[in-house]
């Protein structure tokens, strides 16, 4: 074994294929399914102009490197596995629903122009053109050639195709402790007992990281889990889905797509609550998140409330994703340089880990491989809280 | 086999249970699980006076009947079984949350009145005194002296009940066609073409009772599934129900109540929909049952919400079951009077099955066994739209 990749869902699993596609010996330790985590319940936006928040210009730059490399990567997919994922979504309308909605857009419009963005400006007439299914009272919104993605097809995908590559995937193996000697890792124990030798290993287990021993400080004080609630509904029988756009409120996104698995829905999502690792529903979370939506699209109370569920997103302290290797080992300083400790990091995507899944797989790759910090990831460094204690 | 009783719901389940205790030889033929179907999602509030509705006054009094000999019939069920059913609900309260509200449930109360019903008028205040929980505009409120039972354990006891009497209960057995001979009935047969004879037969199949053949086309035209979506949700860990009362308002009703089965939970029900068979749930649905329940308890908010489901009841033309023996089979008059043909239905119950099931259970065993057919459900002839359209 050359390398462990801790956690299977889509970041862990876009890394392992990476890997192996470059002739590593790979093992993924998924603690219950692959893709069973945060990456079953996300939405699957590919927004990083939609998603764009004021005071996070280096995880925009991230986000939209990793939107830019989707294409390719579902390319390279397809190649591998038979299975296009291509998304037809003709883009993300963000509309306004009434004034103060409608001053809040005007200055996320600002903003966004600001940063260069590719955003268009369309008055309520013109997004009721472009989705007559929305409520008439929409009073403008702003339109970005956004994507969208299926996470549990592109998990499912990306299994395959870690398989087909040579690399192995096993499930219900859960990493208690990262085994240490001499300041390089060695390993890995699961909860079981067992130990699995390996020269490098990278922590991708989202949420979870911070719960496995030996996992050096700053990075498990770092993480946790933040709650989203989610829903997922389908049209009547014979009836078609209301909304071809992804569509954003303030209060609440509808990701409309036809799943080769599951067939033509909308999801509505998602919440985001500090419950720990708590994944109950509520009658609050549930209501407003159906509120929202059928605010925005009246029609979606005649549609099927198919699923409603709660994941787990892997919350940073910055919102932003730590990745890259770690200079030193948790027992002391290390000479060698960065990368020297054997453990490669890739988690803390929170809302960002579908769309961060080609950047992140590609340059933790180029981490393991080659020792080299690509510059997209060089300002998520992730021992960067310890340091800003200092 | 003396009488096989179509449908293992409370209904069917109460009468073959009060049959096999009269020494009958009885068979259930349940096409799914025992309890599966409307009695699964049923809320199990035994209201007949806040359920009370201007111009069914028969109705009324069959389920004051109902509701008056529940005790009695829980108090034999545990002795038969060992499980105690009894309800430590404290009455329900009918408040009203603003001016429109309360103007309909003044007139609700001076009708419940002029019935003789035993309510009480309770001032707002009184009403957040009772349940601390409620929300601050709370109007006014009627109390009544209602209580409620788990339908999933009861209809697991009347299971144990049957069988402990000696009666048999058969699980994925669906009865395709009753089974006619000189226009008396001989027994059923399934969809599998297995037959079965009886020369008694119980029609207790509920909203599926009017697509099996061979029954009289005037029970079968009358009878028809309405859905309803129902909630149920729970306390976080640690924490006690809001409320201690059957609630209700004009929109929803909420039953608390701690079952053997489940812990605590309330049931936020129900909507009343026509849909034919379906039994999905729609984002309108969920949403309007968990508005109108937040509303009234904002607490709602917080529980966890533990499970969402739509069931079909069996609907009446005049919301009112058909209970009794058929005077005439299907194919031609027939001498010898009521009970003749063999055929006793028990369908129709809509949104009283549960609340009806200790006066049924009694009453059709009391047709089944003497042939008499008792003044309780006299206005409940199954052949009553028959004859109102000559």
């Amino acid at each position: 074994m050359e390398t462990i990749v801790v956690g299977g869902g889509a970041i862990g699993l876009g890394i392992a294929w990476r890997l192996s596609q470059r002739g590593r010996d790979v093992l993924v330790l998924e603690r219950a399914e692959p893709g069973s985590g945060a990456s079953y319940h996300a939405a699957g936006m590919l927004a990083p102009i939609t998603e764009a928040t004021f005071g996070e210009d280096a995880l925009l730059r991230l986000n939209l490197t990793s939107a830019a490399a989707y294409p390719a990567f579902l390319r390279d997919l397809a190649a591998a596995t038979g299975r296009s994922l291509q998304s037809g979504a003709p883009g993300t309308l963000f509309v306004a629903l009434d004034r103060d909605q409608l001053e809040a857009l005007e200055r996320l419009y600002e903003f966004q122009r600001g940063l260069g963005l590719a955003v268009e400006w369309l008055r309520g007439s013109r997004c009721r053109e472009l989705e007559p299914a929305l409520h008439p009272a929409v009073r403008a919104g702003i339109g970005a050639a956004e994507k969208e993605v299926d996470p549990r097809s592109l998990t499912a995908a990306l299994g395959c195709a870690v398989a087909a590559a040579g690399g192995r995937v096993r499930s219900g193996a859960e990493v208690a402790r990262l085994l240490w000697t001499g300041g390089h890792i060695t390993g890995v124990a699961l909860t079981t007992g067992e130990e699995i030798a390996a020269p490098s290993v990278v922590l991708a287990a989202g949420c979870w990281s911070g719960g496995i021993a030996g996992v050096p400080k700053e990075v498990a004080d770092a993480v946790r889990p933040v709650k989203g609630q989610i829903l997922r509904l389908r049209p009547r029988a014979g009836e078609a889905l209301p909304i071809g756009h992804l569509l954003r409120t303030e209060e609440v996104y509808l990701v409309p797509r036809s799943s080769p698995a599951r067939g033509d829905e909308i999801v509505v999502g998602a919440t985001v609550e500090e419950q720990g690792f708590d994944t109950s529903l509520t009658g609050g979370g549930v209501y407003e998140l159906l509120r929202a939506a059928i605010e925005v699209v009246p029609g979606v109370r005649e549609m099927k409330l198919a699923e409603a569920s709660a994941g787990l997103r892997p919350g940073s302290r910055d919102n932003a994703p730590l990745l890259g290797p770690l200079s030193d080992p948790p027992f002391g300083p290390l000479s060698g340089g960065w990368g020297a400790a054997g453990l490669v990091v890739a988690t803390g995507h929170h809302r960002n880990g579908i769309l961060l899944t080609p950047v992140t797989a590609d340059a933790i790759a180029s981490v393991v491989c080659e020792g080299v910090v690509p510059e997209a990831i060089a300002p998520f460094r992730p021992d960067r809280f310890a340091r800003a204690c200092c």
